[in-house]
C-alpha cells in the first residue's frame, strides 16, 4: 500500500493545498464511495452537492470552486480530472515485477533481454529479438524472431508479436493483442485465390496503449505504423499498410481496412468501419458505427452515419426523415384538393 | 460412452414414456440424421412428417402430439426442446478431468487451489488466488493475483483473468476470454493523453457462460458486474463499470461502452453498439446491429435500428422510405397539374 | 536470403523475359521503394510513369505494356499482380522449422504427430490427436483430443482447436484463432436458460486461411464447415452449423449467426452481420457493414445496406433520400400555390 501526504500529492500535480497538508491518503475513489483515507475529485459545479457529502479525506477541485467546500482538505488545480489521474498513477503504481526470467520461459540464445526486464512463465522469445529495460512480459507472451520491444513496456498475458515487429518505449499491450499477422490480400485466378505477399512489418511508436484482443496486421510491402501516444481500445482491427498518426484515439471494435491513413489527433468511435485507402485528416472526429467508403477523405469536423457525412447534415437529414409520414399525408391532401379543383374547373368549362 | 434407458431419461425430465421404456440411447441427434441408438426431439407440429420418417430410437414430443406418432418410443413432455437439452447434458457430460495439477503449471505458493480442481498444462496461477472445487483450468489459462474462481467452473484454453477478478460458481469461459483488462479512459492535456486510473475490478456471478474471445474490462473505480445466469456470445466487448443484470443474453460482436446498465432478462442481438451511460430496462429486446446513443434509456419492448427506435416505428419508417420514389413521382405530377391549372386561371383572368 | 535469376522467375510464372535474364533479385518491393536487387510489378497503365522511374532490378508487366518500358529488364505476363504474388512466395518462403517437438510441449502419448512436423514451445496436443507431415504448430498452440490437423499446415501462436475439430491440408490459422468453441444456444425456462447441447464438430477444408482471432463455433448437432480455398480475415465470427462453401472471401469483423449457408465464390465485406438461417447464393457480393435479416436468401449480384438490398436499388434510394429536403420545399410551395388558387376560386364563386 502506498501512502502519501496531501501536500506531496499537491506538489506532484502543481496544485495548492487548502486545509491540512499532512492528511494522508492511500487510495483513489469516486466522490460517493470515498472513505477515510481516500482521495476523490470534483469534476465540475454539478458535483458540488455530492462533494460536500463525500467522506473522502481529500478532494481535488478547480480553484474557482474551492470556496464552496469550506472546512475540507482540498487540492486546488486547473484540471481536477487530470490531477486525479496523475495522483491515481502515483498511489496505484503498476505491479512491480522483480527483474527475472522465469525458468519456464523459452528464450533464444541470441536474444537480447535487458537485465532489468521481467520475463514471465511460458514466455517465448525468438531469435535476435531485443527486450528493453524494465519491460514486463507477462505469462504466455510470444515474441517471434527479430522483434524489438523498447524500454518500460508492459505486454499482458498471451500477447503475440510476429517476426520483425517493432515496439517503442512505454507501450502497453493488453491480453492477447496480436501485432504483425499477415494482412488480408489475395489475387483471384481461375482456380481460386493466390496469397499476395505479406512481407512488410509493423512499427508501434512510444506511449501507445492497445486494448485486449486488438490486431494490427503487418504490411504487404513496407510497414503498418501506429504513431506516438495513440490509444486503441479492445478488438480493434488495423489492416495492412495503415498509417495511424500520433495521439489518435480509437474505440472498441472499429475495423480499419488496408492502406488507411488516419492523421494526428483524430478521434474515432466504436464499431466504425473504414474502406481501404481512406484518409482521415488531422483532428477529425468520427462517431460510433460510422461507415467510410473506400478512398474517401474525411476532413476536420464531426462526422456521422453510413456512409459518413458531417454531423449537421446527418442531423438535418434525420429531421427530414422524421417528417416523412407527415409529408406523405400532406401530399395526399394536396392530391385530393387538386382533384376537387379540377372538378370545379371542369364544371366551369362545361 | 454413456448409455441410458428411455425410462431413466423420462424421469430426468419429468416426462412420460410411451412405448418401450427399456430402449437404450447413447447420443442425441437431429430428427433427420438420428440413427439406432439416438434420441431426437420434435419441436412442434411442423416437424411431424420428418419425425415419422426419423430412424431415432426415441423421440421427445409434446404430449399433445404424442398420438400422431403411433408405434414409436416417445418421451412426452411439455417442452421438448428443453427436455432434449437436459437429456443431451446427461448423455454428453463435459470431459472429465482427474483432479491434478499438471507439472508444467506455475502455481504461486500461497494460491489456494481446491484438491478436486484440475489445473492443465502451462496454466499460471498468481499469488493469493483461489480456485474452487471441481473447477477445470484448461491449458494456457492465466490467472493473475488475488483472483477468485468458484466451484465447478470451466475455463477453456488461454483464458486470461487479470488481478483481483472474481468469478462465481458453474461459470464457463470459452477460449481466450479476457476479464479485467484496463478500461478505455484517458484525460486529454496539451501534450496528449493521460491514462485515467483503472483500479476497479470485475465480478462475474454464478451460471454465467461467456463465448470465445469476449472481453470484459475492469472498472475504473468500483466494479464491472455480470449477473447470475447471463450468457454472452463470442467477441462481445463489455466496457468498464458496466452493470449487466441476471439472465441477460447478448449475441456475438456486440460492443458495450463504459457505465452501461442492462437490467435483468434483456435480450440483445449481435453487433449492437451501446453509447456510454445508456440503460436498458428489464425485459427489453434489441435487434442486431442496433445503435444506442449515449445516455439513452431503452424501455421494455422490441427495439431496432440506428439510432434505436421501437420496432413498430422502425417498420413504419421503412415502409415510408420505400414509398419515397413513388412520392417523388406524385409530387412531380402535382406540380405539372398545378402548372396547367395556373395557365387555365391565367387565361380566364385575361 | 533467397536469390533467383530473372529467367528462373519468368519460368516459374510462365512469363517471357525482356532484357537480361541473368539479373539476380532477392526481394519483392513496390515500384516506388524498390532498389537494386528487388523486383516490382506494374499493375496497369496508370503505373507506367512510376515504373519508368523505379530503381527495381526487374519489373513484371503485362505483355501489352512491355514496349513502353524500353531498356528495362522485364518479365512479361498476362497477370502481373498474380505473377508478383507467386514470385513473392518463391523469394520469401515461410520460416523453415526443423522437424522437432520442443521439450516444453505437452503431447499425449497416444497422439500421432508426423515425424516431419514442428511442435513449438508450450504446445499442447490432446489424446488421439493427429498432426500431419510438415505441419508447424507455433508456441502456445492448444489442440484438444481427437483433433485432426492435415499436412503442411501452419498454426500460429496460441491457436486453440477444441476436441474433435478437423483441419485439412495447407491450412493457415493465424494467432489465437479459435475453432470449435460451443455455439450460442439456450432454451429459456421459468428460472433462466438451459444450454442447448453443442456436441457437433467443425470441418475446415484444404487451403483455407483464417485471420487472427477469428472464431468458428462447433455445430450443436452435425458440423460447421468451411470449404476448400476459403479465406477469412481477422475477428470473423462463424456461428454453429454454418456451411461456408469454397473460395469464399470474408473480410474482418463480419459476424455469421447459426445455420447460415454461404455458397461457393461469394465475396463478403467487413462488419457484415448475418441473421440465422440466411443463404448467400453462389457468387453473390455483399458490401461492408451490410445487415441480412434471418432466413433471407441473397441471390447473385452486388448487395448493400441494412437491411441488405441490391446495390442499384440502394443507390437509387440514397439518391431519393438526398432529394428529401428539396421535396419538402417543393411540397410547401405547392401548398402555398394551391391556397392561392383556392382563394381565387373562392372569389370567383362569391
Amino acid at each position: 500500500m502506498t501512502q502519501m501526504r496531501t501536500d506531496e500529492l499537491a506538489e506532484l500535480v502543481r496544485g495548492r493545498v487548502a486545509g491540512d497538508g499532512a492528511t494522508v491518503v492511500e487510495r483513489i475513489a469516486d466522490l460517493e464511495h470515498a472513505g477515510e483515507s481516500e482521495i476523490a475529485y470534483v469534476e465540475n459545479e454539478s458535483f458540488l452537492a455530492v462533494a460536500s457529502e463525500s467522506k473522502a479525506a481529500c478532494l481535488i477541485v478547480n480553484e474557482r470552486l474551492s470556496e464552496q467546500l469550506p472546512g475540507r482538505t482540498l487540492i486546488e488545480v486547473v484540471n481536477p480530472k487530470l490531477a486525479f489521474s496523475l495522483i491515481g498513477a502515483a498511489l496505484h503504481p503498476p505491479v512491480l515485477r522483480e527483474p527475472s526470467i522465469h525458468p519456464t520461459a523459452v528464450v533464444a540464445e541470441n536474444a537480447d533481454v535487458a537485465l532489468t526486464a521481467y520475463v514471465g512463465p511460458n514466455v517465448c522469445i525468438g531469435e535476435y529479438t531485443r527486450v528493453g529495460a524494465y519491460t514486463r512480459l507477462e505469462a504466455g507472451v510470444v515474441l517471434g524472431a527479430n522483434v524489438t520491444v523498447g524500454d518500460d513496456c508492459v505486454l499482458h498475458p498471451n500477447v503475440v508479436l510476429y517476426d520483425g515487429v517493432s515496439i517503442g518505449t512505454r507501450v502497453i499491450l493488453h491480453a492477447a493483442v496480436c501485432i504483425g499477422a499477415d494482412g488480408f490480400g489475395y489475387v483471384r485466378h481461375e482456380l481460386g485465390y493466390q496469397k499476395f505477399p505479406q512481407v512488410g512489418t509493423v512499427l508501434i511508436d512510444d506511449d501507445v496503449e492497445i486494448g485486449a484482443h486488438t490486431c494490427v496486421d503487418r504490411a504487404a510491402l513496407g510497414r503498418t505504423r501506429i504513431g506516438r501516444g495513440t490509444k486503441l481500445d479492445n478488438m480493434v482491427h488495423v489492416g495492412h499498410n495503415c498509417d495511424i498518426g500520433e495521439r489518435v484515439v480509437i474505440a472498441a471494435q472499429t475495423g480499419i481496412s488496408g492502406s488507411v491513413v488516419i492523421e494526428d489527433d483524430a478521434v474515432i468511435g466504436g464499431q466504425v468501419g473504414f474502406g481501404d485507402h481512406t484518409r482521415v485528416q488531422k483532428g477529425a472526429i468520427i462517431g460510433s458505427k460510422a461507415g467510410i467508403l473506400p478512398g474517401k477523405i474525411v476532413r476536420p469536423g464531426v462526422w456521422w452515419g453510413i456512409p459518413v457525412q458531417p454531423l449537421d447534415q446527418y442531423k438535418r437529414m434525420n429531421a427530414y426523415l422524421n417528417r416523412l409520414p407527415q409529408m406523405y399525408e400532406r401530399l395526399k391532401q394536396l392530391e385530393n384538393k387538386l382533384a376537387r379543383i379540377d372538378e370545379i374547373l371542369q364544371d366551369e368549362q362545361d
